[in-house]
């Protein structure tokens, strides 16, 4: 039960590929500025409220809050009706005290920024400097102006740090100003009565007042205040050191006072023109954690008072250097640009800069699902952090992914003793928690949705792989990967069937739950089965005394490994023998349609106008699991890839804003990069544009990440083949070239994919394997390659009948003579309308025109006996039976280096190529046995590329029917005609007969293919 | 989500026909003792504290509280997570204020029953009176006694109406006494969050004061108090009018005054010896519903008033005669009788007691779960009214069970609200209400249990039959039956299977939630289909007319019924072809079996230990939905009976009170009455001797009447067969009889249900068809009926080979012939051990010495030869191949009305007994193909008695092989075995050969098997 669109608003933000910025706020807009202008650094999160918005902000719309990673407030929940082992850890993300409040008054009249005699107001959050800033010009009742410029920034070099800076320049006379800095416990979080989804259980004043104290000091007052949450105990501490600069000593008046959750300070100063006046204030946050001591009390004011002093020191012009240092590595690592398109430009960045605002570094919180930028989901971690965030993180900032890791290894006890509360063994992660325990109160879309183990496993096996790490198995990664195991092993069970099943679970897709063998728990229990008996086998190999003691350690018993790799090779991972289709579940294909026609527009998102039990009824989903499934690296070809996508697409709906971005992948992949961006536009700028309507409740790391996957991983085509990076650019017409710097075990690399060409550059780092477009080479530090996006001919696969030779006649004639045995009337004419009919259907079209029934044995046994006395025919065939031309293509074909394949319904094909002395000529000959559908299913002809191991689109198919071109098209491949033009329009390319196929007319066909754009 | 057993505590209550009684009640018991000592007429209901026990009675443990079935507060739920569609009404039956408190003081000592100066303790319910009797004796400091006697009722005569009485009597000297009675208003619900399945969401004080009133008038003060629930809006007043008699009025000193919500008034008089005293208060409850005003206030008030004075007027003597005569009334249509067994006698009749006491009379209310009796379950009601309520109130209260379902008929447009909310066509019942609006706070074990509507349907159906009305189908029974019928057709689809399915359900058993094609569900919703489409046709050919005024209202379209008939015709219900089960639902025998080995005895109820995921997964059992299903008239044989008994059995916790009396009838109905019985005991004794440790909650009324059920249906093989009654006892061997007043379509009949003899006596009404044991006739009034209960002879099934000839050597020569043409040894010895075995599996044998593999075909081909071969053979057989002494038995059985049928596993047997010349001797040969699987498995006998449609225990089976005789024995049929008396030890009888065979033995045989007990 998770993310509600509503009616998206219109977007208010600045296009700037560093940059998110704004002219005068609106009211309405508050709360999703305040979302949108967060600064934080993975500990610290303070949302972009405005400085002069009075304390306790619910009231002025923006819902204004700090938050500090990991500390939350933990209650019980009530169940209308209770049942054994539902969640009992209500956890709530506190908001925190504010200290980003400033009063400031101007010849006592105070300053706001919505106030009409405010102009020029301007609000800008920068990606490089990592500063959120405020300028706007203040006009004097009698016309004199001051200008005000506000700097906020939460440090990413310094984990307690934040600091404010107020610069007030006047231009026209002498002004009195009063400067006020606050620290604010009276803070609360949103009470949301209305939607269960967005806030808490929290009401009122839960902090309690712990310790306040406003001291004087040379430079100016300290100020701190320490409070409690009285459910969860933990302890929190702020601290804040105002100075303010150009003015002299002797002009300053300071003021400050303090009460239990309130601190305050004040001064009082001259502001003459060409002398403007800075306020700085550094200021820290702490927490108990970060003192270790029980009570914490006296240690952790202590340890915010010596904070303060070293960040009062240090001063915040340092601060804002060192940000833009941290910004400058983070974008070394991770930069990305798209050429051609500067809002998507805008929204990757974006998108990257929250995650990594976002991400704790510390290993002791996570990301939550709306990182520390709004209430939405209680600041609760969920899968996101794996199934999105962590793709994105092991290639941008590997040491955020690791954190993360560290965090999911720190939850482990906690799994362990959820698995041991409801009897099964191992560790079974919290569907969305803080601190570990399962606080999801719906377990039917909480606890149920067991993909979880497996999604943090499959994180780490990918982190492990493209780090290099070696240390985080030993550090609890391999306990981690056995545990989860040992939960699937406990979980699952045998069938009847021979099977391992995983019954009663939820998969990622909420409209359904409670299902029996959901197929993407199923795929990634498979793989953190192996992964993990595969990472056991090599701790072993490595440090056989370490995991020995290891396995001591897990009481592991000699024998599970194996029967892990047992459980994942029997998976239950059925495809539907009727449709060709990937179930979701053993029983999805039969549930009834959902009833489209009856729905009204304003019925979305369906959760909110159905109940469960009709969405869980039905073949409608929130988003597509068996896609989803299809994302992890190997498993699926291109074929049953397209026949679930053409099946799930019109059945999901998105009411999930984690659903677009994997359509976009499998759009690109299957040649469709126009379509494929289309979904990437309903979900790149999910919060910039407020596509869903609720980015006030907090931002979509989860969809901005998968923002991220769509254009790498589908536009780029980046995969992994084994230690090899892998790309196949596929861009739509608007975009020129992703730009995009990754790491891979230890590398640095920047790749431009083109359009037209890419380019790829290894910045530093040992040599590295990179494949483009099915290529491989190996790519060393200072010497960039460049490579054609382009497809080119690289292979053709060949119809036979009617285009490599003509058995027509012989077909005609061993149908002629079953027909005269059984006295029916056959001819030349009655046999061209059985052209292109399979053998089977022939029959039944002539014996429909007997006059006696024929039972099924028998007709098997005619088709047989036609069969038999075709291929007896067809020995007679020689090479001089090619039709013109062929031989002569041939050789040129051969003599260009481009692979060839014969992609013949006929399972007399081999013998037939042998007849004609042409057999060793082609590296691929298909065996219809092996297919689902025949022609015009495609999945002859994408068998074929596969077996040439090129893409479909460097593949020109040659065919004489019009089923076989539908084929081809349908394969994604440029197809040439050979026959009428009309009847095979569909083709890029018709030639009238074989003498006209060349090397030319196939390379032209590539080329219509490409400019045709999506397949 | 429903009862919680706990260990059982010791039962303290008398045993006795017509009584329940105890002497000095245990503390700890006073919660137990106060639902059980409940008085209640279907409207008020008093739970039975004690009468000095203090106001604001959680404190004394009694959980003391009044009921009025429909009065409730209202309260909104709040779920942790929400969804669409979620219950939005709570309901939670109001405690009303109390009016049944006595203080007395006796020379100014309060006196009371726990104190050790109270002697000679005993309380009383009387079955027979209805009313509850409390008598101690008092001893004061100076030995001087003071006998008292308090009476309680509420009248079942009179809606509104209740009374206490108390006497006392002096023995030694003059005593001051004062009595004191009140009513009080401030009263709360038992808070419950240690168990939210028993108390309820409403805290403290709910009522509102609305009016208070205490009048001096010439007999004694009237008291009155009126009360409001803010929730609902409901109110309800309360009044008592106390006086004295025995006592002149001189002697007797009045004081009286009120407050809000209090009222009290208490007598100061002389007790001498020889002058006992005698206290009555007649009082009357009514809330606004009686007088229909809005705002209610003042019509209420004078309707109380009045109310009060008539009770006043008419005097507590006459409320006492006129509950003497409502039961002796119900007693006539309803008594019930175990003879040889009072423990039983009075479970039965403590049941109907609390039955006729719990049902609202009046359909504005219905019968909650725990009735009157306490606040489990929040005075709710479930499917318990129709599943196992009004199955017994149609047969002894049919006035009440118009009444339930009248209330049913008042709840349709909540429920055609509900399903408009959730875009459904017709009436979805609330899972749980009080007043119509769901308010299950759990959908997955609420709204999902989707059988409710057929549940409804049923019950209306069998009422109809039962009763003979034929008002109800137009007062709203029609359309509650069709929008039913339209609910299902909305909720169900065809599947791809050509089927009609209905997915995404929750059966009764609610350790297995969401299913598809839950059994229960599919075969009620099948019959309330067709019920609904065939009462419209009724309808339409008694008065078409006003069925099209009908049909108008309902926008009924034409060809509805028709769609209701064919999902009907089509509905879903699969036998698993392995094993011969009925699933539960569609995926349910794929689900593993339940770790029973790792499960502690600690664990149970399963649901307090158990995640529901993990209870939901697995096949394991609250109460078993198919044994319920199985209930139902037609649908199911003794084959599939069995198969499914045996299977469901063992996977069952009767973790639901609910599910033990299905399984007494059940193992009643295959011949196992002793095992029954232990049912039975599971159930009967729920509440006297609180066997799930939860009747202080309120008592188990649907496990009540299941007693009945399991009682009539079960042992006495009540059954319907179209207009008739069938009997057939089958009673354990404790009890000698089961005599029973039944009604019947007008009729009033006594069965004596006798272990040896039973009798039939139409007391009054029409003619009635009567059948027992399978043999029918008419009951006329005055002329009793008596037959024998004990089986008889009246079938016999034979065995063939070996029984009535020998063919063993024709297919000894059959298979020799093959195996010499294969060159395969084979001889008479090799031969001998074939015997019994299967053609197929005797072929296999034989080629598993052949020097060369054969493949499938090969050996159906070979099997085929040997029984052409074998057939061939049979020709030669004639009539003088009759084993000896089977013509002269044949002979016999014709002459003493005997039936017989073949039940041989030859697919030759018709052809056999043509060459014997026997072939018209027999009543029935049984198909082998039609079967399942062959013997042991009893299939092939149950199939030979089905066909001479006999009860098993009356037809003889006669085998000559051992697998033969299991196979009769698990028929349940007598056995008699032809041949070696070691190898055929189960059999009842074994003769040597068949010249043994006579009438005698045969005849024998039944009285053994009679006399083995359970089958």
């Amino acid at each position: 039960m998770r993310s509600v669109p509503e009616p998206p608003h219109a977007p208010r933000y600045d296009v700037d590929p560093w940059r998110v910025a704004q002219g005068a706020p609106r009211p309405d807009d508050a709360a999703r500025d305040a979302a949108i202008f967060t600064v934080a650094n993975g500990y610290v999160g303070i949302r972009g409220g405005l400085e002069e918005a009075a304390p306790g902000a619910a009231a002025d719309g923006e819902r204004a809050a700090t938050f500090l990673n990991g500390v939350f407030e933990r209650w019980t929940p009530h169940y209308p009706e209770d049942a054994y082992g539902l969640a009992r850890h209500g956890q709530t993300m506190l908001v925190v005290p504010a200290a980003h409040r400033i009063a400031l008054t101007v010849d006592g009249v105070p300053l706001d920024a919505r106030d009409p005699r405010a102009s020029d107001v301007r609000r800008t959050l920068d990606l490089r400097t990592g500063t959120l800033e405020r300028r706007y010009r203040w006009t004097c009742d009698d016309g004199a102006t001051v200008d005000v410029r506000t700097t906020r920034l939460v440090s990413l070099a310094h984990r307690h740090r934040f600091a404010l800076r107020v610069e007030l320049t006047a231009h026209d006379r002498n002004h009195d100003v009063r400067l006020g800095v606050a620290l604010e416990g009276r803070v609360h979080n949103t009470a949301a009565d209305d939607d269960p989804r967005v806030g808490s259980a929290l009401r009122g004043q839960v902090l309690t007042p712990v310790r306040h104290a406003a001291d004087a000091t040379p430079t100016g007052p300290h100020l701190a205040l320490q409070v409690r949450a009285p459910g969860s105990g933990m302890e929190l501490a702020v601290a804040l050191a105002p100075t303010l600069r150009g003015a002299s000593a002797d002009d300053v008046a300071w003021t400050h006072d303090a009460a239990p959750l309130h601190a305050r300070a004040t001064a009082a100063a001259r502001l003459a023109p060409g002398a403007p006046l800075t306020l700085d204030a550094p200021g820290v946050y702490a927490d108990a954690r970060d003192v270790g001591a029980e009570p914490p009390t006296d240690a952790l004011a202590a340890y915010a008072t010596d904070a303060l002093r070293a960040a009062a020191t240090d001063g915040v012009d340092a601060l804002l250097a060192d940000q833009r240092a941290a910004l400058d590595a983070f974008w070394a690592d991770a930069d990305v640009e798209i050429e051609g398109d500067d809002a998507a430009t805008q929204a990757l960045r974006y998108g990257l800069f929250q995650m990594r605002q976002g991400a704790a570094r510390d290993g002791r919180a996570n990301l939550p699902a709306k990182a520390l930028t709004g209430e939405g989901y209680e600041g609760h971690t969920f899968w996101d952090t794996e199934a999105y965030a962590l793709p994105v993180l092991q290639h941008v900032d590997p040491t955020a992914a690791r954190a993360l890791l560290d965090n999911r290894v720190a939850m482990l006890d906690a799994a362990r003793e959820r698995a041991r509360a409801l009897h099964h063994r191992g560790a079974l992660f919290a569907w969305r928690t803080i601190a570990g325990e399962e606080a999801s109160a719906y377990f039917p879309a909480g606890s149920a949705q067991r993909h979880l183990g497996a999604d943090v496993v499959h994180a780490l096996a990918q982190y492990l792989e493209a780090t290099g790490d070696d240390d985080l198995p030993w550090a609890g990664g391999a306990e981690l990967a056995a545990e989860v195991a040992r939960a699937y092993l406990s979980l699952g069970h045998w069938g009847r069937d021979g099977h391992f099943h995983l019954f009663t679970v939820t998969g990622p897709d909420e409209y359904t739950a409670l299902v029996d063998d959901n197929h993407y728990t199923n795929r990634m229990a498979q793989a953190a089965l192996r992964f993990a008996a595969d990472l056991l086998d090599r701790l072993a190999a490595d440090d056989p005394a370490r995991t020995a003691d290891l396995a001591a350690r897990l009481a592991l018993e000699g024998d599970e490994p194996d029967a892990w790799r047992a459980a994942a090779d029997a998976m239950h991972l059925p495809v539907d023998a009727a449709t060709g289709v990937t179930p979701q579940d053993a029983h999805f294909l039969d549930r009834p349609e959902w009833p489209w026609a009856d729905v009204p527009a304003d019925r979305h998102p369906l959760l909110l106008h159905y109940h469960p039990l009709d969405l869980y009824r039905h073949q409608v989903l929130k988003q597509a699991d068996v896609l989803l499934a299809h994302l992890q690296r190997g498993g699926v070809g291109r074929t049953q890839r397209r026949r679930d996508e053409a099946y799930y697409l019109p059945r999901t709906t998105h009411d999930s804003s984690l659903s677009p971005f994997a359509h976009a992948i499998h759009a690109a992949w299957l040649g469709r990069p126009e379509e494929a961006a289309a979904h990437l536009r309903a979900t790149a700028r999910i919060d910039l544009d407020d596509l869903h309507g609720n980015t006030a409740d907090g931002l979509h790391l989860a969809a901005m990440a998968g923002t991220w996957r769509a254009t790498l991983e589908g536009f780029g085509g980046l995969t992994r083949d084994g230690g090899a990076l892998a790309f196949h650019p596929r861009l739509p017409r608007d975009w020129t070239a992703i730009r995009a710097r990754l790491r891979w075990r230890g590398a640095r690399l920047e790749v431009r994919l083109g359009r037209d060409t890419s380019r790829y550059d290894l910045l530093d780092g040992p040599d590295l394997e990179i494949r483009h477009r099915g290529e491989a080479w190996t790519l060393r530090a200072g010497h960039p390659v460049e490579r054609s996006s382009r497809p080119t001919l690289r292979g053709v696969a060949f119809d036979l009948d009617g285009v490599l030779t003509d058995s027509a006649e012989h077909h005609y004639q061993a149908w002629k003579a079953l027909a005269d045995g059984l006295g029916i009337p056959f001819d030349r004419a009655a046999n061209e309308a059985l052209r292109g009919v399979p053998r089977r259907a022939s029959l039944d079209a002539i014996l429909a025109r007997a006059d006696r029934p024929f039972d099924d044995d028998e007709r098997e046994a005619l088709a047989a006996q036609k069969n038999a006395d075709y291929v007896r025919r067809l020995d007679a065939v020689g090479p001089d039976d090619l039709l013109p031309g062929i031989r002569d293509l041939l050789d040129a074909l051969a003599a260009a280096g481009v692979r060839l394949a014969v992609a013949s319904s006929s399972r007399n094909a081999p013998h037939l190529l042998e007849r004609l002395a042409i057999a060793d000529r082609f590296d691929a000959v298909v065996d219809p046995a092996a297919l689902r559908f025949g022609k015009p299913d495609p999945e002859i002809f994408e068998a074929a590329a596969e077996a040439l191991d090129l893409p479909v689109e460097d593949v020109v198919g040659v065919e004489d029917a019009a089923a076989g071109v539908a084929a081809i098209r349908g394969a994604g491949m440029p197809a040439v005609g050979v026959g009428d033009a009309n009847a095979l329009a569909d083709a890029d390319v018709v030639v009238p007969d074989t003498t006209h196929l060349t090397l030319d007319v196939l390379a032209d066909a590539v080329r219509r293919r490409d400019a045709r754009g999506d397949a």
